[in-house]
């Protein structure tokens, strides 16, 4: 197992990320640990990221998904290069598409467990599908499209 | 315009959404105001809900389109059923599935503006299509699947 997240390896200057930025002091710093050709992250809810009382919030899933989706496309491609996570040209992908089905309520009070792998993975995009899980049982599927940007990003794009 | 958002209708034990619900204190308080058929929701982004520097993050906008998307089911349910919000029974939808195109980037420093419609509603479950602009240009595109829930919710369910 990688002993650092992949998201220490994303440039200074633009990991500000909410999700899983490590300059971002407020946020959830998602980490995406790569192993065994996967992407693993865990996760404890805090007490307010309810949807109801006692289940965790769908869009909080929908965070730790987005982002360790990311991670694991990113992993996978410095892999996929023969690189070093880190090593320059630094990769990067943002998302095109977030398609989620929440299977089960998801129980705030446990650790989730999420595992992610690239299913396509071409010169401009990667397929990831993520799955999260508590007590053992899949509470949420999803496919992320994650395109690739070159680095520097081009901040003036909005 | 609906003078109050259809979450202030939420049964009060529940309401503790971290996205739209009003007895969360630290969470995003989203609302969605029902005119003409359709939901509506305005949201100016804190400045560390960033992806990159000066970018709104995707995982916040995830946020705003799920609760957006459901609140928006629940005020159009109750109005097919002839009966002002909030009347018993109470009406209450979860999200099945969630699926979200991001078609540009949104900038951080605009106040958001999300349109969502129910597209089909049938006893079981509403299709709500919400699509999400800053400076007049649209940014996300989604699409939710909500089910319908029995009120008061079964707790136990996770």
């Amino acid at each position: 197992m990688a002993i650092e997240p992949i998201q220490n390896h994303y440039p200074e200057d633009i990991a500000v990320c909410y999700g899983c930025g490590r300059n971002n002091p407020g946020g959830l710093h998602i980490q995406t640990f790569w192993q065994n050709n996967e992407g693993i992250f865990r996760y404890t809810p805090l007490p307010n990221q309810t949807a109801f009382p006692g289940v965790a919030y769908g869009g909080l899933i929908a965070n730790l998904i987005d982002c360790h989706s990311i991670g694991t496309a990113i992993a996978a491609t410095y892999e996929a290069e023969g690189r070093a996570p880190g090593t320059e040209p630094g990769i990067m992908y943002v998302t095109a598409n977030l398609n989620i089905d929440y299977l089960k309520p998801t129980p705030i009070n446990s650790e989730l467990l999420l595992r992610a792998k690239v299913t396509k993975l071409t010169r401009k995009k990667a397929i990831v599908a993520c799955s999260l899980f508590a007590r053992e049982i899949e509470r949420a599927r999803s496919q992320v499209v994650a395109v690739r940007v070159s680095l520097p990003l081009n901040l003036d794009m909005v």
